[in-house]
């Protein structure tokens, strides 16, 4: 009964946990901006008073950047740690807002209510579904079902940089049995989800130089070797006509999806047509024999994210370029190791350039994928409480970008993660009028008080 | 004795004649600018007046952009028009000129003399070149040794958009035995040259569309098609591994280099290590099996003059691009029909696009090759008459690039072109610091008297 009492008052206490939310928004804490820092500070006051109000031994930390907070409950059980981020991306182009982002609104819509404005789905409305999950269970039970820490960052929009030494040099205080992010979405508009596959990242940048200066093309126009020429070919080589990537050793540490993942994921009902004729596609471009989800979810690729060389403007100049460049990606799943996949790339591209042409290389990052032991009791917990308070069954899902927290979590705090959030795809997160639905608030709180019931067991 | 005689006038008026180079010089005919017109206008104004003294019948001649400037001796024997053009280039940057490029003066070089300013050598010091020769020829014939005609342009640098209508409009006028054009250069440092082919050029622009937006690399790479590995694979198809180009009929209208020419171009000595070393490159990259001189000269290539794509900036952005285009050209030789390769290009690239996505294409132009006939007597006699003045014999040259005032003269007024020029490569035309040796300005002149003399027999 005292889940029922508990979710009970999460209904009756909506408009208030709206309100709590609406007063977090109106903070511009806009993290990438110097002219906001004193906004992230006060953000990061908000927060910490708010967990003291709830009896959290919350406090402010400073960093070399914007500040953390850090809260710790008391309490027995399990020992989690929610991960969220306070900080928000800026607004520009303001012109194309409805509402002003810092003024949040409650807005009717055809599709239900929805709260709109700067930080309501990423992640200011995703991480006080926690933060009223655990208000409730305080204020009906007087005590939380778990031990439970908070940990929230500024800088996550503007790369985390003061994040790992932070994480470095309060290891012992920030370990804990399992981390809880909440900043992903559902998958499509009822299924929740976790997120337990994420994959890696390797970027690199490869500059060709030909000749030391541009050219006239019709002076040395056959003669010359053009680094356009060059760079093609390179980029053309990385795919076979069956869409793998063709560097040796490429796929070692990739893994076949396990059989219940895989009928899992059939059940999904993933239309690729659909999600490809939103973006004004039709045809999966991945592997020939891979399903859409697998392209996305558990499939590695190569991406060119920018190409450039010669002349770019308008008409036409005659000229053979000195240099080509371009920036090039690849997203890494299973064991794939991000640096031997960087030394065999570099060896292809070197063995590709002529002999009186050169190459440069730049290191964009490196991260291998993450996936999730789903054999931790948490994760089928979870997921009936989730199953529980959804229309649909919950899923063990995919997430194509990389989110580095689950990784840091791991690598630096040997913890597991589970990433669980209820933003939907039309958020508009990082866009003018982001929106969080009212559902999704107050679905996430009720989604967060069934998972911290079913993990006290 | 008359030859000998003119010759010792053109030696004994040099100073003279260099002086009025200088006045001509000191105008600064930017054609580019419209700041600079009434200074075009000028230099129109200058030379028609310089040539009425001389006895022409001079006139500046109006048109929608900067004046003509046209001119007629009187005169028995073959009707030669002699083209140049009184503008030149724009100066920045101009912190990198050593002296002021619109005071133009005499410096003493390791190499030699040689005239330092803007237009030196292009083109205002060679189309004196010519003009003094005339000059030195009335002087001490009272008369020329032909009837020539003299048609200046001042928009040669900015596109010539009046020359095309001026010599319809005129076609009458214009119309001569045989056209002299003096905007190109000697062979090395003292094989004076006749360029008797000139490569044709199409210009295409190809944009590729993928998706309808910049995607997130993360949640849609592998799934979504990038346009820039189809863009890549377009352009790496482009050529085969022997460096030919593969358009289907691509080579139709390609003619074998005759005997005669060919054995002359082995003659020239001309060393591709040496002139690829200068631009930072040594190894030819056109067709295996063809020479240097013919990869630059006699065979067609196929260039990539620009290509973009996706995120260019500093750093890494993981965009999955929307977008990818590139400016491509052929320079064309023989009977090559560039309108044929335009159609075969464009289905080549149709044909490798994905069925999702989409391309559109952009016309940058196309113009046939030139050669000329050099069976006309008028070529052995000037290669006679270069070769008498010159260190080396005279040998005709082809040429890279693309001179359209020759197409223009052949399609419009069906008259061959002999273009004969006494630049170097080092004279740093449409650069600072632009010269024109003083040696060249002086055989120049020499050079026009002994090919007018020939001329006349």
């Amino acid at each position: 009964m005292t889940l029922e009492k508990t979710l009970a008052r999460v209904d009756e206490d909506l408009p208030a946990a709206t309100e709590r939310l609406m007063q977090l928004l109106r903070i511009p804490s806009v993290s990438t901006d110097p002219a906001y820092a004193r906004d992230c500070d006060d953000a990061a006051d908000w927060l910490a008073a708010d967990l003291r109000t709830m009896g959290f031994d919350a406090s402010k930390r400073p960093t070399s950047g914007h500040p953390m907070v850090v809260a710790h409950s008391n309490g027995s059980g399990p020992h989690v740690m929610f991960y969220g981020h306070y900080d928000v991306q800026p607004v520009d182009p303001l012109e194309l807002w409805d509402t002003p982002p810092f003024e949040p609104c409650v807005e009717d819509t055809p599709a239900g209510k929805v709260l709109r404005g700067r930080g309501t789905a990423d992640d200011k409305g995703q991480l006080m579904t926690f933060v009223e999950a655990c208000r409730a269970w305080i204020d009906v039970n007087g005590a939380l079902p778990a031990r439970i820490s908070m940990f929230f960052e500024g800088e996550e929009e503007s790369g985390s940089p003061s994040l790992v030494p932070f994480m470095r040099e309060n290891a012992q205080e920030l370990k804990a049995d399992l981390a809880l992010i909440c900043d992903t979405g559902l998958f499509g508009d009822d299924t929740p989800a976790i997120v337990t596959r994420l994959r890696g990242l390797l970027g690199e940048e490869i500059t060709i130089t030909g000749p030391s200066l541009d050219l006239h093309s019709g002076m040395f126009g056959g003669i010359a070797m053009n680094p356009v020429r060059v760079l093609s070919k390179i980029i053309a080589g990385l795919h076979d006509s069956a869409g793998r990537v063709t560097l040796p050793g490429f796929y070692d540490g990739v893994e076949e999806l396990p059989d219940d993942i895989a009928r899992q994921w059939q059940g999904l009902g993933f239309d690729h047509t659909e999600f490809l004729g939103e973006v004004g596609l039709g045809i999966p471009a991945g592997e020939e024999g891979r399903s859409g989800l697998e392209m996305i979810w558990s499939r590695p690729t190569c991406e060119v994210n920018g190409i450039s060389g010669g002349y770019q403007g308008d008409g036409f100049k005659t000229v053979l370029p000195s240099k080509a460049s371009a920036k090039i990606s690849f997203r890494l799943v299973g064991k794939q190791d991000p640096h031997a996949i960087r030394k065999t790339f570099r060896a292809y591209v070197e063995s590709q350039i002529p002999a009186d042409c050169s190459v440069t290389f730049g290191d964009h990052g490196a991260s291998p994928a993450s996936e999730m032991q789903t054999d931790h009791p948490a994760f089928e917990k979870a997921r009936q409480a989730l199953s529980d308070e959804w229309p649909k069954d919950a899923a063990y899902v995919g997430s194509g970008g990389s989110i580095p927290i689950a990784g840091y979590f791991k690598d630096i705090l040997d913890m597991d993660a589970m990433l669980i959030g209820f933003s939907k795809d039309n958020d508009q997160i990082h866009s003018p009028n982001e929106k969080y639905d009212l559902s999704s608030f107050h679905k996430g709180i009720r989604s967060w008080v069934r998972i911290l019931d079913s993990l006290q067991d």
